[in-house]
């Protein structure tokens, strides 16, 4: 069964010029449903802050590490292998990497590419100018302000994807948004995938926690997507992490390698906590996360040449007090920015930083840590922004109302990333012949002409008189007012159409697969 | 009486070289009298978004609405007079300007310049790579959580001048820091500027609500710094609003020209709300700002050739559904990039942007909004950025609890404009070398070389795990956590030492003064 052939594969920047006025009203519409623009095509240029000279030294120190310290590569005889045919050095596990040699191979990998999603309006262009926010991806823990946080289960699971739906300001579908405890562990990959494809008519991301999982997410979009299409376009992501210190262990390059066996992107992300699997100083911390992710990159290659394959990153920093990592800290946010100027260089889409919080609270730290990071993804000039909406409390939880205020600050960031247009009609000097000096601009022919597009209006944020704030509006704070609204849509959604006998056919499969696997907990 | 000569008149930048090290062991000493930084040289460059064709284009539009719709100088002949003298060609009170006149009057302006404090440790250097933050200004509101929104008094305006002193991480002691309602309206600005002189030892900035509280303002800072030193040097800040669109009144034009006048630094600034005061069009507002400010800063060079100025810029937005203006959105934040570079050709120094939101809590919503707004200041090389810390509910609220959270975000400004800095020990390739592959560097000796200064670490996040956090901590969130630090801070605050002679002649100029005016309210 094939779903393969009625995919629009014309050329999705057109679908991406949606106006700001469509945009707009469809957000006045509701809360639910509103048609966003599948991706941002950003118009604003990166901010490259260190100078070639240091960019050099960085790449440079990279090329040390790689050649004199090398990577281990563990429990996965396969990768090994392909190191010594592509003619790295090779001692047991240990690969030593010639300087230039990882560049020469990620060559081959597409600079941009489009991940399909079951209703092609929605593909997402992946590389160059375009931006794309997904949801945060791997908390064990949920949290709602009525609730207080509590572990993760399936509804939650397809609660966070039927919120991510709802949001026009979200362009993915995301991955594993929360761990849902209540479905064993070996089993919880079918019922993620098929969630996000039942849920939710976005692109989204499958399993990497074992090379089974993997096989078994990308089978499931060869059943909703059909075969022939998959083997010849990008479906589905697996995010795969390093051990770092210098550490790619079996199951990571297991997955990494079936997602790439199959045509599919991997996204290779280095997590180094500084002082802990990296350096304390920023500049290592970069070589290093620039080492293992080339290197990962490199190996995708060699398992399939010319398959997509992302360059992820992902700095952070740690507490002098107590020991703790720290999110949304000055140090990653400004070494993403560096990570960006690198990752260009080889010509690959990036992934880097995202929307992290230390605060157990959708409260002032979370909202100003998290801006911070998701700031730098911005201006880093990341493509596919993982973590976009929804931690707190570091990686461990996913909070309903946090998601929406999350949603909500992905959308001033459309027009944040629209930058500045400078035309005859903006320039608005009819408008200033209009008024002229000492009136106003209230009624004129060029404010009516553009009030509605003007200016991003948060459905969130109170910009109320102080007075109607406090006797209409019960004197909220916004995360109360966000409480309302994960409600709302959650009551107003509407599950996208999805042909029966896609359905079907998955629930099937992951029948069969179930009925194959061990019980209990893995 | 003159207290100039004890000034050191050295180079200011050697004094910005304290090092992370030393700015950290302060700040673990305690709360308050910690040495920071007396400002910020900035390690990353400005973040240029608009191509130079679109920059011209935007000074072309300029040009044309100053020669050929003009501004307005109203109430002040004085003004017209300069003008008409300067070449410009003037209609009763609309004045036009040839295209690049008003460039060349301003190239006798310093780039750069000292603003002196009374304690010369805390000299600012304002422009080129500086960066000062200054906090809030102007709000008739206080707020805390205990007490909800008042009026402020003249003991609120001391507790933010102590609050401000006792951090570190502020530079200066700002100006009407909040509106002390319970002192006349005519006298208010010898109490404010006292107060400043009194419990603050940092620079500061004097009324302009009328000439002669400008001319009041400067004369006690003659009595603090003597007459001859205030002549050669800057020691007080004025800052200026346009009445836009296109309009300088005559209360403005006579303070500005007081500043200057007296060797002193008008700060020039259009407050245009797009859609209101100006276009809804950034572009538009931009232009307009540009001619607007240019227009100043030229006029205090015909008042007094070569006194300092700062170029300074305020753009804001307004919400379609409520018809109130709106802070901390992206347009604004975008604009203010622009107005960097536009500043940047003329060589002055450079007020834009600031810490601004729309929440009348120190919520989520604060800060996001609060921190896109001053990273735009950050970004956009911002050389004094006044509204650093304190505000709710736009302009009009300045809170307590806002204030130091602000503050401790200043802090991590200070560690993100020091940027990634790249030399054999931040590449760390000896840590990597010692920890090698799969082990980790939390003891390495790179690590305790490094760790005391490497990151970030802010006094009012929480960064202990969820159960510490709960247990311990009491499951708090910020701002009950920035309530307890302010009130700790003004409970351990002391004043720095002030002459005595100094502080009994400022009173009987006080004194003489206030006998000389009108009882009442005005």
């Amino acid at each position: 069964m094939s779903y393969g052939g009625e995919y629009d594969r014309g050329d999705s920047r057109r679908k991406g010029r949606q106006t700001r006025t469509q945009r707009r009203a469809a957000r006045r519409e509701g809360t639910t449903k509103l048609p966003g623009v599948p991706y941002i095509i950003r118009n604003i240029p990166t901010y490259d802050i260190l100078s070639e000279e240091n960019l050099q030294k960085i790449e440079r120190t990279a090329e040390r590490i790689l050649a004199e310290i090398g990577i281990e590569f563990r429990d996965d005889p396969v990768s090994v292998d392909h190191w010594k045919r592509a003619g790295a050095r090779v001692e047991g596990v240990r690969v030593r990497f010639e300087p230039g040699m990882l560049q020469e191979i990620v060559a081959s990998a597409p600079s941009e590419f489009t991940q399909h999603a079951r209703n092609p309006a929605n593909n997402v262009q992946i590389g160059g100018k375009k931006v794309v926010f997904s949801p945060a991806y791997g908390s064990p823990f949920v949290m709602d302000l009525d609730k207080g946080r509590r572990y993760g289960t399936i509804e939650d699971f397809q609660n966070f994807i039927k919120l991510a739906q709802a949001s026009p300001w979200l362009h993915h579908s995301g991955g594993t948004i929360c761990e849902p405890v209540d479905v064993p562990v070996n089993k919880r990959h079918l019922d993620m995938v098929y969630s996000h494809i039942k849920y939710s008519d976005r692109a989204f991301m499958g399993s990497v926690t074992a090379e089974e999982r993997a096989e078994d997410s990308i089978e499931m979009t060869r059943i909703l997507f059909g075969a022939d299409f998959v083997d010849r376009n990008c479906v589905i992501l697996g995010n795969v992490n390093v051990n770092s210190p210098l550490v790619w262990d079996g199951t990571m390059t297991k997955s990494l390698r079936a997602y790439a066996r199959a045509n599919q992107a991997a996204v290779i992300v280095p997590f180094i906590l500084g002082g802990a699997m990296g350096p304390v100083t920023n500049a290592g911390a970069i070589a290093q996360s620039y080492a293992e992710t080339l290197a990962g990159c490199a190996l995708t290659q060699l398992e399939r040449k010319g398959a997509p394959v992302i360059f992820g990153n992902f700095l952070s920093s740690m507490s002098l007090r107590s020991g703790s990592p720290t999110f949304g800290t000055p140090e990653p946010a400004i070494g993403s920015m560096v990570i960006g100027q690198l990752a260009r260089r080889l010509k690959l889409p990036l992934r880097c930083a995202g929307n992290f919080s230390n605060s157990k609270l959708p409260d002032g730290q979370a909202m100003q840590e998290g801006l911070m990071s998701m700031l730098s993804a911005i201006h880093c000039g990341a493509n596919f922004i993982l973590h976009s909406a929804g931690f707190l409390d570091g990686l461990l939880v996913m909070s309903y109302e946090k998601f929406v205020m999350d949603a909500d600050l992905c959308g001033a960031l459309h027009s944040y990333l629209a930058g500045v247009t400078v035309d005859d009609n903006t320039l608005a000097f009819d408008a200033f012949e209009e008024v002229g000096p000492g009136s106003h601009f209230l009624g004129s022919a060029h404010t009516m002409r553009n009030y509605q597009t003007a200016f991003w209006d948060s459905t969130l944020s109170d910009n109320e008189p102080f007075e109607k704030w406090s006797e209409e509006g019960g004197s909220t704070d916004i995360a109360t007012r966000a409480n309302r609204q994960w409600k709302t849509t959650l009551a107003n959604y509407e599950a996208p159409p999805l042909d029966n006998a896609a359905d079907e056919a998955l629930c099937d499969f992951m029948a069969r697969r179930k009925a194959s696997m061990a019980d209990g907990w893995y």
